[in-house]
This record gives C-alpha cells, structure tokens and sequence, in this order.
C-alpha cells in the first residue's frame, strides 16, 4: 500500500501510518483532500496518476482498513472471553497471550496440570525435539517470548525470566481453572521483583560462550558443550 | 475460518469452499438457513455456539469475502494494465506471471534487453548467487517455475522446459516493448510442441543422479558434481 501510494504521495506518511493511512486513502484519495483535512500545504514530489490507477489503490486502501477493524472486533472478543475464563492468566500476560497459551495447552484445565517447565517451552516444541535429537542447545522460551518480559531483557539473562514467568503462569492457570480469586496483580508485582532481581545479579553478558551478537548461532553437535554437562537424549 | 466455524457445522466444507463458504458463513451464518438455501437437509454433529461466538466468526466471514472480491478486482486490474502494455507476454504467460517478471526486470524495456538465460532465472536470484559462491547446484528456473508448463513437468524435463520457454519469452517482451503485432498465438503452439518433444525424448528419470523425491536435495560443496564439468565462479 504505502509502496504504491507512495508513488504519488510519498510524504504521507510523515503524517499518518498504519490503519490511519490506509483509511485516509480509501475515504479521501485524492491528494489535495487529504492535505486539507490534515491542514497541511506542502509540494509533493509525487507524480500524478490516472484516475482508474487511484480508483484501485482506494480499493486497496479500504480492504486493508477493514482488516484493521477486524483486528480490532477480534481482539475485544478475545478480551472478553478471556476475562471471563482465565482473568488471573489475561491480566498477568494480556489476553492474547493467554489465549495462545490456552491453545497450545489443549486446553484451560490442561494447561493448568502442565509443569511450570514445560510452560516455559509451550510453542518451542520444534526446538526442544531437535535438542533432544541432535543435541543442539535446548530453548529457553516458548511463546512466552512474545512478553516483553522476556524479549526485553538482554539474551542471558531471558532464560532465567522465562522460567520464572512460566511459574507464574502455572499458578495464574491453576487458580483460573479452579476459579480462584482474583491474584494476578500480587503474581504480576512478584515477576517485576524477580526480573529487577535477575537484572541486578547478572548486570553483564556471560564471557564463556561468546556468541555473535544480533543472529543466531548455529551449532554443530556437540560443540560448545561443557565438560561433564548433562545431556538427557 | 473452517476450523472455527467447523466446530458448529463441520459439514459445510463438503457443499462448498473458499469465497463461497465465506459468503454463506457471512450472509447466512445460521446453520438451518444455510441448509435451506442449499437444498440440503442433515444432521449435523456439530456443537452450538452462543449467538456472540456465531456473531464474531460472521464478522471473520465477511472480512474474508471482502477479501476474496479485492483479489478479484486486482486481478482484473492486471489483466486490463497488462493487454494494453505487453499483450504478447500476457497471452503467452498469464497477466499475473507476465506482471511479476517486468517487475523483477525493472520494466518492460529492461526486460526486453536481457539475456533469455537470464529470464529463466528472474526471481532465483539467491540460489543463483549461492551456485555460484559456494558451488551449489543452479537452479533451473526462477518465477516461470509457477507456469504449469514448468511445474507440471517431471524435475528433469524441467530445466529443458524453463529454458525454452526463457526464449519464448524474450521474444515476447521484445515484441511488446516495441509494440509490434500480436504473436502469442505463435508461440505457445511453439512452446506445446517443444514441451511435447522433450516429453518424449526424455521420458525416463536420469540414473546418474538419483534424488530422493519429495524432498530437495541439499549438498555439500563438490559432491556430485561430475569430473570435468564446467564450473564458473
């Protein structure tokens, strides 16, 4: 879209991105229009188009603002149910999270009965069967990534987040599928201890295994391995 | 969509797919009246939903069909775009296809000046460079690969088909940037007969190199090549 409109109005987006662009493009189109509904004047270096190419784009422009929209029912739906079902595992993740989560459990009172352990690694099922395989590193994080929690933090020390928010979420899950009180706010105050806790001990990357950083390293077998580390196949 | 919606009327799937079964989800939503309108009567094993679950995935209905009519009116773009500034390419390929390759060539011009070897390999560009830094095999065919001429041969007829029809090509877009008359015709029934011959001069698989089928062969650098064979790097 932006690539395309671009052609002829480049600089619009300086002044809206996203679901805004697109909708200012399908509702108004025309350049001009636009500029005066922005209250912007400016010369662009655009080049013109004929009105069957705009006509198109338009068309564009209002089915990519209907997908926004969609987005938008679909998150609110997910957001109420998730309330309603799991309020404890919504609020200390966010309900999309938590439905993902719920899913790949097969289920609330599933996920409940899991080990903390295996939370951790829900959605890394790929990565932690090749390690099994081929003895490549195991992960340290499932869909939990998506938290920012654990993508914020610097790479060494997202292991030990992980592992302490996959406790959380199996005591979150737990007391939802038993339909428990209302905790998540201790739970969350808990996490944002333990993750200051976990920044102040190991302010520093670690120096044994010295990887490169910004990609991913790729293993041969049995590379890298400490000496008399455990290896469980 | 069928996932979700299958949950309710897991049956649908087997009177209708896709954009119709978006529509009828859409329009109709309820399971009777999707019955009624299309004569059939069953008993479905699905489960019911509450009317805001059945509300949602009307909503995710909608935005799907929405989707599938913007394919449409883009793809008639195309194809009125494309018979006006490279009908010969269009007929010999398909609007779609022909579109790809101008764009992967910078323009119908450019596309017109390159090399038919070149042409064959448009949009294979990482595996071309990968042959040719770390002796890996070339690949045979890039975008054109989506023509059914190409695809639909054995794996090694392919290269000889996607070679030719590189030539057919060229032609074609030289004929087009320089607006001469209309040869497409010409050309496939050229393009038929080659295919056909090299059916029935190569009818058997190669027994110098055996690929397990299914999967891509992935090799080492030097392995298979035969001696003496021409390699430039």
């Amino acid at each position: 879209m932006h690539e395309w409109y671009g052609v002829y109005f480049p600089e619009l987006g300086d002044f809206a991105v996203d679901a805004e662009y697109a909708r200012l493009v399908s509702e108004l189109g025309d350049r001009q229009a636009i500029m005066d509904h922005l209250g912007v004047s400016l010369e662009s270096v655009g080049t013109d188009l004929v009105e069957r190419d705009l006509e198109v784009i338009r068309g564009l422009g209002g089915t990519l603002s209907e997908l926004y929209r969609r987005k938008e029912a679909l998150d609110a739906y997910i957001l109420e149910g998730m309330d309603r079902v799991a309020p404890n595992l919504s609020a200390l993740l966010n309900p999309n999270l938590a439905a993902r989560l719920i899913s790949l459990a097969g289920g609330l009172q599933r996920l409940a009965k899991l080990p903390s352990s295996t939370v951790q690694l829900l959605g890394a099922e790929k990565a932690l069967f090749l390690h099994l395989r081929s003895g490549k590193r195991p992960p340290k994080h499932g869909v939990i990534f998506q938290h920012p929690w654990v993508n914020r933090s610097p790479y060494w020390q997202r292991g030990k987040v992980a592992r302490s928010l996959g406790g959380k979420i199996s005591i979150a899950a737990k007391v939802d599928a038993y339909r428990g009180e209302f905790i998540a706010d201790v739970l969350k105050e808990q996490m944002e201890r333990r993750v200051a806790e976990i920044k102040e001990k190991y302010p520093d990357p670690p120096r044994r295994e010295q990887r490169p950083q910004g990609r991913p390293q790729y293993q041969r077998h049995g590379q890298g391995r400490k000496q008399g580390q455990n290896r469980w196949r």
